[in-house]
């Protein structure tokens, strides 16, 4: 069996005027959908944060990955690494891939040949992983400070036929009572039973509000995490992270840097996790060394796969980290790879983060997954247990090529809100 | 797919008189074959260190893996810890397994269960654990000081009639020149590029001229490895450690703990490695917080299976580790399990210890591995390559329970030889 094509559609799905440290979400985010195709006609997908650039890589790593045998990973991988990656310059002329756009890449790949695999040997990726460890896969409410809008066609519009999540999606949190009002209307439409609040929008006083204005509103057995996007200073994620404890299940990059994460936590007993602060396998010795984080936060698109992300957590395991799972925007594909690989996982220790309720379109067949008391159930499908709709895929295409953004920018999105506003490394 | 069945089979096969840090091999070493047996009569094979124990622990497994699906190894790993592990004893009133045990138990079950999961899927068993990153696996020379004899039936006696390396696998090697002969000897019957000599045995001005005699005899282009199985002193180890400076490719062991380790490997330019000092995922922690070892020997009998090899592997390259693989007196099962799992690890980085050519008898139909310069090649039959010989099964079986041995005591064999002689903890 040979991969014999490859098909990389970059779409464009709605997204709200969500805020965050580094801006303002656009109204479409980007992904980047692959299929690779057998030359027996079974196909595979793939999905991750997308634009231009990891498009055009994905479009480049076709000469690696043409003629390959899809259970062959390795090969794959170090075709990519070899061609691509650091090094790579002297033997081809090119620039070589930053690390994101390589990990990328090879996530995007990865993922849909396991896809493949599961199809061929009749098996949920899960089982290929290492075997389920549970049947359903928790996640927690991301809540978002935001604008009143919709996104997508509509801009900071909102549209008055919605009803449901779909209502409540589009009104404004712009301080504790609005967090609070989303955290309802997002937990009692899909169950969640934790709550991540991204943070680093709004003095730190008032975000520490809202947290403590979440627990006041759910108890104390919602766990609650609070992530200022590693935009505050080492004192002020101490003082307030001070006002925070016994109120964060976990305490989500404060600061920036594996330094200053290893003092924020040394002065704290709430644990420290990150996504922002150690990324890459590269980095672990570091924060471990340091004792910067108690929870590392995998994510497949960014680590390099799902056998990677299986890696990563037994590293947390023997270091004695928690292991939880980082979100983007996202569909589908990327949904149901985050939920089979979080079912191999032994060791997944908290509810994964995801931003599935903010969207609204999917390219999937039978459209998007129905959350079930904040939980998504394993599937027993083959692969990833998915069928591409390829009209909604066109779609979504055509909506990527009218809508002309081809790289996520937050900073300039805001500026049309805000103009003048820049980002601050570190703003508090 | 369940399965259905487990057969437990402890074999001995025939060893030589074998020297080292602990004694003297017995006239035949123990082993146990796993067999599982799915509902729809798909068997698959495992080989762990033998005697009367891992059988036990693998008969009384039977009640966890019975009608599990040989697909769920988190599950399988998950109840055998649970109903055997640490903490198990408060349950159900045994005695809970020692971690050797528990581990034994799970990587024959586990590699009993990848090759049932290769033989459904058509697949080889590294393409289930990431794909090969190598077609063909190296293997050392595996030296031993030893007594002229041959094992087995013939016990410290000689064969007249063996030929070729059946014939020098018979002849004593208890000094340099003996060790040169055994080398050259072993490496002309199966094209080993690297040497290893089990160390241990005689006093270290005798080790180090018979490593320095290996270097003067094969030049300096094959590395040369020592492992005197912790039973120096550091001192001792950095005295003659500095005296085979730029002899060997590693120094393995040749202290006990990791803190010892550590000292010797800061005294010396050599590279430090084990498979003594750190043994366990628990162990890795402090192997890195010291600096303890260079290299780490792999062993998937040891570390809890294929998976949990490939996994180490991925943290040893994260903290810039090397990996090379460990191995006790075995046959073709465990043979074909380290070949597939050899070629799944991508930074496999020496070339793999294997007792198999001091082994005559085989389980396997076809009979015994045949080395190619050095190497095997990496098996492209589905699971892991290889049919039982059920009658050379059933004749080793009779022979272990007409041996009598029911476990490894190499301190008995040599006080046979040498009355009084006990094993120290360190010796010189």
């Amino acid at each position: 069996m040979k991969i014999a094509e490859m098909r990389v559609t970059p779409i464009a799905i709605t997204d709200p005027p969500l805020l965050n440290a580094g801006g303002l979400h656009a109204p479409y985010a980007l992904r980047v959908i692959l299929e690779i195709v057998t030359d027996d006609n079974v196909y595979g997908l793939g999905e991750v944060p997308g634009g231009e650039r990891p498009a055009a890589a994905l479009e480049a790593a076709r000469e690696v990955v043409i003629g390959k045998d899809p259970f062959q990973l390795n090969a794959i991988k170090r075709g990519l690494y070899e061609r691509f990656g650091e090094g790579s310059l002297a033997l081809n002329g090119d620039e070589p891939w930053d690390h994101r756009t390589l990990m990328l890449a090879i996530s995007a790949i990865e993922v849909a040949c396991y896809d493949v695999m599961g199809k061929v040997t009749g098996r949920p990726v899960c089982d290929l992983l290492g075997g389920r460890s549970r049947d359903r896969v928790d996640f927690s409410a991301y809540l978002f400070y935001k604008y009143e809008g919709a996104g997508g066609a509509l801009g900071f519009d909102t549209d008055p036929d919605a009803t449901g999540w779909a209502a409540a999606r589009q009104k404004a949190a712009l301080d504790p009572e609005g967090v609070v009002a989303e955290a309802k209307a997002m937990c009692d439409e899909f169950g969640f039973k934790s709550i991540k609040l991204k943070g680093g929008v709004f003095p730190p006083p008032e975000e520490v509000a809202a947290m403590k204005a979440l627990q006041a509103a759910f108890g104390p057995d919602v766990p609650l995490r609070h992530d200022p996007n590693a935009i505050w200073s080492v004192d002020t994620a101490i003082k307030y992270g001070k006002e925070m404890e016994g109120v964060l299940e976990y305490y989500e990059d404060p600061v920036r840097g594996q330094e200053s994460m290893a003092a924020v936590g040394k002065a704290l007993d709430t644990p420290m996790a990150t996504n922002m602060c150690t990324t890459r396998f590269e980095h672990l010795p570091g924060s471990f060394r340091l004792g910067s984080e108690d929870v590392i936060l995998s994510d497949h698109h960014g680590w390099g796969g799902l056998l990677s992300t299986v890696e990563l957590a037994r590293i947390c395991k023997t270091f004695g980290r928690g292991v939880s799972m980082h979100s983007n925007s996202h569909v589908g594909i990327t949904m149901a790879a985050m939920v089979q690989v979080a079912a191999a996982v032994p060791n997944l220790d908290f509810a994964c983060d995801t931003h599935y309720p903010w969207q609204s379109e999917e390219v999937i067949m039978g459209g998007r997954f129905a959350f079930d008391d904040g939980a998504l159930p394993v599937s027993n499908e083959p692969g990833l247990g998915i069928e591409l709709d390829r009209e909604a895929l066109a779609k979504l295409h055509d909506r990527y090529v009218a809508c002309g953004l081809t790289q996520r920018n937050d900073e300039i999105e805001m500026q049309k809100v805000n103009p003048g506003w820049t980002f601050q490394e570190t703003r508090w």
